[in-house]
């Protein structure tokens, strides 16, 4: 986080650092474990899913670094996206990397809804 | 587009190249022409808002590409962001370049808006 | 094309665009096409490489976009990762939608490594 | 990081922390720092810079994440174009800002050229 941005708020910092966690694990998983485990992990659904996740989760992370206020729109969107992934990921999470996947999803859902609410 | 993507409807396929033409276009203007200009051209908000047009339609060309349900969600946003950046180019829009990036904008913010209102 | 870009050379112009079609065609028939059909088309190794094609296109396009003299690097690079994949492509191209994929990426190799050789 | 990742090496591990992070600082220095501030900060050239620097990270990354084996030319480019960016920002580097950018930059150029040299 660069030096002037600490007048950014704490909540700001944090959704970014969740956004480009949730972007990481998702396309790494997706990738790195998901299509090698094959059967439901490969499913075209769910890995679409993950890589629509990851990239709006980096949209999202981007507009916030820029300082743009549309970020409330784009966080909109990434909490409902990553929301759908968590769920989806949970169909399979007696795996505990789609479990951890799960958890990380639902957390920048939590602070992207929160972004999107509060006043730009 | 993919020969087996005749199948894709002839409204996201133009959505698509909408898409595409106006991050081309939105990213290509601001670097190379808004920068250089100096004045109102190169005035942060206005930077910022044709960086997060480009992002946002790179984004949603890539969730329509990935034949994902969620395309109408990243559409409706790339409307708003679109409508929102061809209106700050018409501020200048007695400049050839910035009224030929405006009426792309407004495509795409037009097809966008097709898509992110017809069922998934 | 923006307007004033009319200045950039037309083979510029022609990468730019091989670029963009090469990436909507890899994403697209990894996510839609391989990924259903199962088999050696789903194998963790191609579809990686299609995600990974598609992925330094959209990058070498915006360094073009951008005006960035950079582009040299990035069209070489993009150039070897094309003409890996369309090889990948090949081994299964009695099937016509990989063999047009092959096609399209050999097409991107070829103007990227003309750009790529170019004086900035 | 993803649990099963935990077999990634150490120093791919930093390598992605340090792209994305240099991604970050990149991004919202260009944006919200050097664009407002003017002048020198605020040339074509320079903001062309951080924002292909930005770029080029966040690919590297995500090549990184995906587990390509082609991360080692994405990353030798990386290193190249940090390694400019970091020079261009010290000439303003009696600027905080500039200067914290400019280490990052280091930082990150140094272990994707680590990343570069190793065998894939």
């Amino acid at each position: 986080m660069a030096h002037h941005m600490q007048q950014m708020s704490q909540e700001m910092q944090q959704c970014i650092q969740n956004c480009q966690d949730c972007h990481s694990i998702c396309l790494q998983t997706a990738v790195t474990y998901c299509l090698p485990t094959g059967g439901m992990h490969a499913e075209p659904d769910h890995i679409r899913l993950m890589l629509d996740c990851a990239e709006i989760c980096q949209t999202s992370a981007n507009f916030m670094l820029r300082g743009s206020d549309l970020h409330t729109r784009t966080c909109g969107i990434c909490a409902e996206i990553c929301q759908r992934c968590a769920e989806n990921c949970d169909r399979m999470s007696d795996d505990a990397q789609m479990k951890e996947c799960a958890d990380m999803c639902r957390r920048c859902a939590e602070s992207c809804r929160q972004m999107a609410m509060a006043k730009a």
